[in-house]
């Protein structure tokens, strides 16, 4: 089914202590496209770049099948550029540039011909931005899945809860779900947050894996042991991306294939964080996946004993 | 089959953001043989006590089937105190007060009964006390499990490595595991542990479950979401009985076993953190218990879809 996806399209400059990058190219929208390109033949991107931004890249997203009509260049203005530096404890990250340049002023403009999207993912942005275009849209779509952060729980919570009443999905990691419910029990603070509108909750946490809130169902997935972790940057774009790509490509919203949705999602950032950036993710094989989703039922399958 | 624990038997006061108790029954060997007692007829429980420990909790245990034959008293010497306060993070506790007294010279006595035991359970203690009961022991057993602390790391590394390189199953939380080996990965830890001597590691990670490395093989555990932890108290100890609990149980210590005794030591501790100490523990039905492992699988149980 058809799958649109709004979300930042950047530049990154990122540094680990396995080493680090020059200006490359990052961004929600980037990570999360790129990742469902693996499950969805066409996926529509919206997003705003400047005038630097290289045409090679572009080239680079539709090679990947990415529909890149959605993305506007605003000439004599330049590309989104964040700069971070992660500890040895990769938990923990400085902030060193966020220059918001296009991505300021981002009106988003709907092509027609995503009119009739089926499948709508509104990565981390303004709140009002992510509204806006689910007001664009002629027709709600089956599924909104929405991914959001701590900072516009800090600096408006008004427009953010607005937002978040329109969705089906909220994708937001345990931080933030304690923050936002303001209970520091994560069964509860699910409990309160699908009182806000979503119908189903994802929280992330980071190496510990993803849990799925959906009614009074839950559902936990480990995150793969990974030997070595290079960059987590937009490994949590690339779990949206997995997600709502495997949810489009099977158009079955149920509890049990949600499931598999957070386990798909959870296999492409596994990819994700073992390189810089979208290396992995823009070399993968679909083998590759499947024998990740393997693994990850083998990590956690255990037979019941006879009664 | 036969089951010997070595632990402390002890008082704890303990105070969380859920109220605050007395001094209550507590002690690695407590939590570690009424868990075990779900699963193994006459576990067997080598400690000691001072001259102020009450004959009513001797009672209590001995009604769980537990041997106190191996638990020596000390006239006109106190029983081992520990008094902690959680915050309302319950990762975060300070210690309020330990008063070592009996466990001060604690020199562990194995009865003549307990000379064939098949399955040994040393629970955090002194490594050169734990290492005497193996010392003590005839006949090696089939399994020896083994838990110790970040204390003995810091200020017995020598005396705690001697100890780990005679047993089968190290049983640590994920910061031990990144200090004992000196690396922030956790994979990596698990491996160079595996190489001081244990065949099998189970790196206890609280809320976020608990990993068993063995051979190249791991396995994930989460954690059963609970939305109101009143104690984590005792927990680790719990797990720790359950686990080998099942394992002596079943006399079957294959990869495939011992997953399920991770399931079953994790279902154990879920019940010791829903109340204050061993108050939920000394009053389980063997019915809930396996309704827990049921719980535990559908929460990470996904079907794999087809090709």
């Amino acid at each position: 089914m058809s799958l649109t996806i709004v979300g930042s399209v950047a530049f990154d400059a990122i540094e680990t202590p396995y080493g680090k990058t020059g200006k490359i190219i990052g961004g929600a929208g980037t990570y999360t496209a790129l990742a469902s390109s693996y499950f969805v033949d066409n996926p529509q991107l919206i997003s705003v770049i400047g005038e630097d931004f290289p045409e090679e890249y572009l080239a680079m997203l539709r090679k990947h099948g990415i529909c890149t009509d959605g993305i506007q260049r605003i000439d004599g203005k330049k590309t989104f550029f964040w700069s971070g530096r992660y500890h040895e404890d990769m938990n923990i990250r400085d902030t060193l540039a966020t220059e918001l340049n296009v991505l300021g002023e981002f009106d988003p403009v709907v092509p027609n011909d995503y009119q009739n999207t089926e499948y709508l993912m509104l990565g981390n942005l303004l709140p009002s931005v992510q509204r806006t275009v689910i007001e664009r849209l002629h027709k709600r779509p089956k599924l909104i899945v929405m991914d959001t952060m701590n900072f516009w729980m800090n600096t408006m919570l008004d427009e953010l809860l607005k937002t978040i009443r329109l969705v089906d999905v909220l994708v937001i990691n345990d931080e933030e779900a304690k923050q936002l419910s303001g209970t520091k029990s994560l069964v509860k603070a699910a409990k309160m947050v699908l009182r806000m509108g979503p119908k189903h909750l994802i929280i992330k946490k980071g190496e510990h894996g993803a849990m799925l809130f959906s009614g009074g169902n839950i559902f936990y997935s480990p995150a793969l042991p990974i030997e070595d972790v290079f960059d987590p940057t937009g490994a949590g774009d690339t779990f949206a991306g997995g997600f709502i790509g495997w949810l489009a490509k099977t158009d079955d919203i149920s509890f049990e294939n949600m499931k598999r949705a957070v386990v798909f999602g959870s296999a492409m950032a596994s990819f994700t964080v073992e390189k810089f950036g979208t290396e992995h993710l823009q070399y993968l094989e679909k083998s590759e996946i499947r024998k990740r989703v393997i693994n990850f039922s083998e990590l956690v399958t255990f037979k019941m004993p006879p009664k």
